[in-house]
């Protein structure tokens, strides 16, 4: 029986998940997934890979997972619809998942494509309302609402020390075995036109809890609690330090994921195995 | 006791609200309005008048209000706090309001300014996803999920015939002894970055309904279920049809309320109440 891998791209509102990763009894994006995989399917079990396992709270709008399925399997679920039967499952699963969950898009890859290990980097936004006049009850549940004002041109003096290929240990919670070297390719804060902060982090992965530590550490500095140069001594003394408050997890929202083109697939896809087998994508 | 007219900005996710006008037993915006005002300026009764009293389901990013407040009770509502005393009750009503509706300004005006008489113009936005690749549930609760894609260039080549002086009679719900009459200066569809299909309309004042109504037409179009020149024959037949569907009100959000600057606030107050006094706004 001929298998075919399936990439699905899709958005969720994580205010009520557990985070991404299966929990016994718990309500998390991952089991709500494979369960609407599992009926739109018509299969007992899914299993799904995703590219950025997110916490309990935090958001997505580009997550991305992969699964294999046989041909014969996928056809069969969409039955007489007159679209592809990708096209047809993206219907199916939108009618089955509850509407904190969104599929955008399933198609077909080549079996080298790893949700996880193929993934060059992920983008991250943190967004902060600072000011009465930026607070939007109509995006309450994906932007933080600070009381007191942020000096964006001293955050962002701040977070320019923090770019680079570094040991960001201080800025993550200790795994076992696991190392906290990153490549941090941007990270910087811009308001939008109703005063909205955001903060815009990639990097080739992060470790955990990083991104929510990273916008803690700026924060303490953007409304003055702390030094400009305070980002820039916590990455180097490289220890977790409790001074760094973890930012909520109402604000972030994992953006996006980058991938190679098609060709280029299988050669990144064992250069990643190697380097991160045992770590925290 | 000298009195000062207070004009408070603020914005509210009306889907947990049946609308804004005070309704027995059910929860509103203007009650939760009062209420939060009464506790801040420990006052028994607080009463309040809006630019734009909304349905049912319906949002406001830039609702307006005016009250009259002894200047005495305002000062001493303040307190100590190091601020003046309006932005001092901004942070208490934001403090005192749950987290779906949000104050962002309050400021003392001249007397003769009126939330609902002194406005010029008031405009809306109707939001509405078209395809699985716009899905977004982090905006979920203001932009409706739409099962078919939409032609803007046919919409809007409709919406073009409805601009104008007319009676807007066709998309109105009847109220006995008023007219239907309105000038609507701007209507026009447009896609933003992501996709999601919003309509932008300005108009002096709209009836019951209307802004729903106007979508529900342009919708039928979008897809085809009508012809382009659909609209037009409705407005010019000016009678109220079940063939236009009332638009969901989860898309609607009232955005911005146009009014004139203080010294022309006078004038303009006596021409607007003496031609609309009898109607909705």
């Amino acid at each position: 029986m001929r298998h075919v891998r399936i990439r699905i791209d899709l958005s969720y509102d994580g205010s009520n998940f557990h985070g991404w990763a299966l929990q016994p009894g718990l309500r998390t994006v991952q089991a709500e997934v494979q369960r609407a995989l599992g009926v739109a399917l018509r299969r007992p079990e899914v299993w799904v890979t995703c590219a950025g396992r997110t916490d309990t709270g935090v958001h997505a709008r580009g997550q991305v997972i992969h699964l294999d399925v046989a041909e014969e399997v996928l056809v069969a679920s969409a039955g007489r619809a007159p679209v592809p039967p990708v096209a047809a499952l993206v219907r199916k699963l939108n009618g089955i998942l509850e509407p904190d969950v969104r599929v955008h898009e399933a198609r077909v890859v080549p079996a080298e494509f790893d949700a996880r290990f193929s993934a060059l980097w992920r983008r991250y936004a943190y967004r902060v309302a600072d000011a009465p006049a930026a607070y939007d009850p109509l995006t309450r549940h994906h932007v933080l609402h600070w009381p007191r004002p942020l000096d964006l041109a001293t955050m962002n003096a701040a977070a320019a020390d923090l770019l680079g290929l570094n040991d960001y240990t201080s800025f993550c919670k200790a795994r076992e075995g696991a190392t906290a070297i990153r490549r941090v390719t941007r990270l910087d804060w811009a308001r939008d036109e109703r005063g909205v902060a955001t903060m815009t982090v990639v990097a080739d992965a992060f470790c955990h809890s990083m991104v929510r530590s990273l916008v803690g550490c700026l924060l303490a500095i953007g409304e003055g609690r702390k030094d400009v140069t305070w980002a820039a001594d916590m990455l180097r003394r490289a220890s977790r330090s409790s001074d760094i408050h973890i930012a909520s997890a109402r604000g972030l929202t994992l953006e996006e994921v980058g991938y190679p083109s098609d060709d280029e697939l299988a050669g990144r896809l064992l250069i990643t195995r190697a380097r991160r087998s045992q770590e925290e994508l």
